[in-house]
């Protein structure tokens, strides 16, 4: 059956399942809605998505949203090119992985990119900058754990490595606009701060199918 | 292998594993640390576990935290009474209640519970109140589903069932704190409010095993 994903352009949560996509080698269409437009709040989509939410996955008949209960429902129904490892301590590692990253940098990466997306970033000063406090703490967890393993869970790529990278591109991405000029950021420029981190960037970057998951709209921001 | 589980008395979080370990029927022993003697903070806990967390569970020389790891960690290493379903259906719709709750439920429980607890209701007004809110409607949509739903993702008992249930008796609990008398709680008394949901609450409680996994520090409050 036809699997189709319903995103909006640069959310780093459906660049996850993309990049799960490819990993899995799995054919895919997008679907995508435009939030400034409302149609994140439109019947159609709430019907599928009660709380308005991308991405979704579409599977036949059958409807999921979460991003990382899509990544779950992936590997159940096609385990071939394993995303959560093959032996129990590969998977618990995987999830560990999965859930610091929720648990505790997630907040950081929305508290940090928002503000400077939506021109926030004098408003939301004290909250900006408790976002960057727990950011370089973390980016530095993070380039520490990469000077001695390839991937974030060890030696292969895994649904970790595609549920903490876009959001680290996103921090990147949000650092570059002008409306982070004015900020301190301790962990920039990360490949002289962090250079295991940047290099765990560039490997992701290889992967097959990179570029199909790559999100249109900072392409064309490129160009 | 032995599997030993390691926690702090009355945590929703810890709480969630030793349901799982019920429901699986898997022997394990639990070793209590203190929070308020710094046990989180020793350098034999953060050898074990970097960011000073429990729940934490060890089999063997194998060492996982993070309680919802610790369910997939479970799930592979022992499948016999699954905790994430059987078909991809399954698996993918028990994720997603459990990413609803981590992304949408948990901040709110905690911000309720907790001032609660340490008695700083009075200096987090703001904040309970809005956590309040909160749960009053994420209460009231978990009623809804219970009364077509015997369980969070259908006939079954599942991972999302022991992810959530801790945390609605944690709020339960703090709401019958003399700390919270000043509060206008909507969502009780619950038996009235959302009787669906009483019930699915008096579901879990009949499973096997559940008086072993009962906080001892709550029962012993209760006598």
């Amino acid at each position: 059956m036809a699997l189709e994903l319903t995103l909006i352009l640069g959310s780093p949560y459906a660049w996850r399942v993309q990049l799960a996509l490819e990993h899995k080698e799995l054919p895919y269409t997008t679907r995508v809605l435009s939030m400034s437009a409302g149609e994140l709040r439109s019947q159609e989509h709430l019907a599928r998505s009660p709380r308005g939410k991308v991405p979704l996955l579409t599977d036949g008949d059958f409807i999921i949203s979460e991003s990382i209960a899509i990544l779950a429902y992936l590997e159940r129904r096609s385990p071939e090119r394993p995303l959560f490892g093959v032996t129990a301590e590969e998977t618990g590692t995987i999830w560990r992985h999965v859930s610091e990253y929720t648990a505790y940098v997630d907040e950081a990466v929305e508290a940090f990119i928002l503000p400077v997306y939506f021109d926030r970033v004098a408003e939301e000063a004290e909250r900006v900058r408790h976002a960057i406090a727990t950011l370089t703490v973390e980016l530095a967890t993070y380039d520490r754990l990469f000077r001695t393993s390839e991937y974030l869970a060890g030696p292969t790529l895994t649904a970790a490595d595609f549920v903490v990278f876009p959001h680290v591109q996103s921090v990147l991405r949000a650092a570059s606009k002008p409306a982070a000029n004015t900020l301190e950021l301790p962990f920039l420029p990360l490949a002289t701060k962090h250079p295991a981190l940047a290099a765990w960037l560039e490997r992701i970057a290889r992967m097959p199918g990179y570029e199909r998951a790559y999100p249109q709209n900072w392409r064309a921001a490129l160009t």
